[in-house]
């Protein structure tokens, strides 16, 4: 598997899996009937902000993407977010993504990656987060709204690179 | 003093306001350089986000922006975000207009506002906040660079409205 940079092309190959996990509505708060244009221009958007890919034989397993969390005098913490192709998942697809984000993050600059909005149903992300050193900041309550959970807590998670 | 909803013909108005704070780049983690046309698009954004303005005597004392914190299935919690005229702090201003965001996001359904980035070093707004039913949820640290201060905390601040 390598870890590439993402390029407008590969936009058909990520829309899938962007769409999939977006439209479950179960783990992400962006909106679950975002169109294609929409979420290519969040995910694709110009720098500061990155795509990544995980490739395996020209098939993306998984895509993340790296960006100021806050702009201005905030922008030196970095915001990610990552996604494993539903067949790609229990592989290692996640981890790698995050290791290389943590390693990206240091080299672009940033001081520390935060999530804003991790679901607390979410528990196989957070257990994989806790394991690369990430820690709870705090939850904030009743911020995710789950199809089937109802409204559950949402984690802001943080630590430096 | 009113609080009445903002339109576009008060961008004017609320522009020197608004580019005098973030210019300061001690309090909002919005681009310092931003210009009044970037400001523009987002404080004033089409719903559901909202401004408002208080007045008094036709002058523009403060402005305030209500926007639900994140999209999808975090849009049922809000984010508000609140600025004053330098020569109308200390009059209350800044409480009058967080008591009407608290019940005017109870009017439009949200069940919460959240803060994502309330600098360490702005205690005046952290007591007010705290004053008013708000808690800290955690603190991201070294998350704001203040031109001052260096790198301090960034509280995220909630309370159910």
């Amino acid at each position: 598997m390598i870890i590439r940079r993402a390029e407008g092309t590969d936009w058909a190959a990520i829309w899938p899996i962007w769409h999939a996990i977006v439209a479950a509505g179960d783990t992400y708060t962006y909106d679950p009937a975002s169109s294609s244009a929409a979420a290519r221009a969040s995910w694709l958007a110009p720098s500061p902000d990155e795509a990544w890919l995980a490739e395996l034989d020209a098939a993306v397993l998984g895509t993340y993407h790296l960006a100021p969390n806050q702009p201005g005098p905030g922008s030196h913490i970095a915001n990610a977010s990552y996604m494993v192709a539903e067949a790609a998942r229990g592989r290692g697809v996640g981890r790698a993504m995050v290791e290389h984000s943590l390693a990206r993050a240091r080299e672009a600059g940033y001081l520390g990656i935060q999530f804003n909005a991790v679901a607390e149903t979410n528990v196989h992300a957070i257990r994989l987060y806790e394991q690369l050193g990430f820690t709870t900041v705090g939850v904030v309550p009743r911020a995710f709204r789950h199809p089937t959970a109802g409204l559950v807590g949402l984690r802001v998670m943080y630590r430096d690179v």
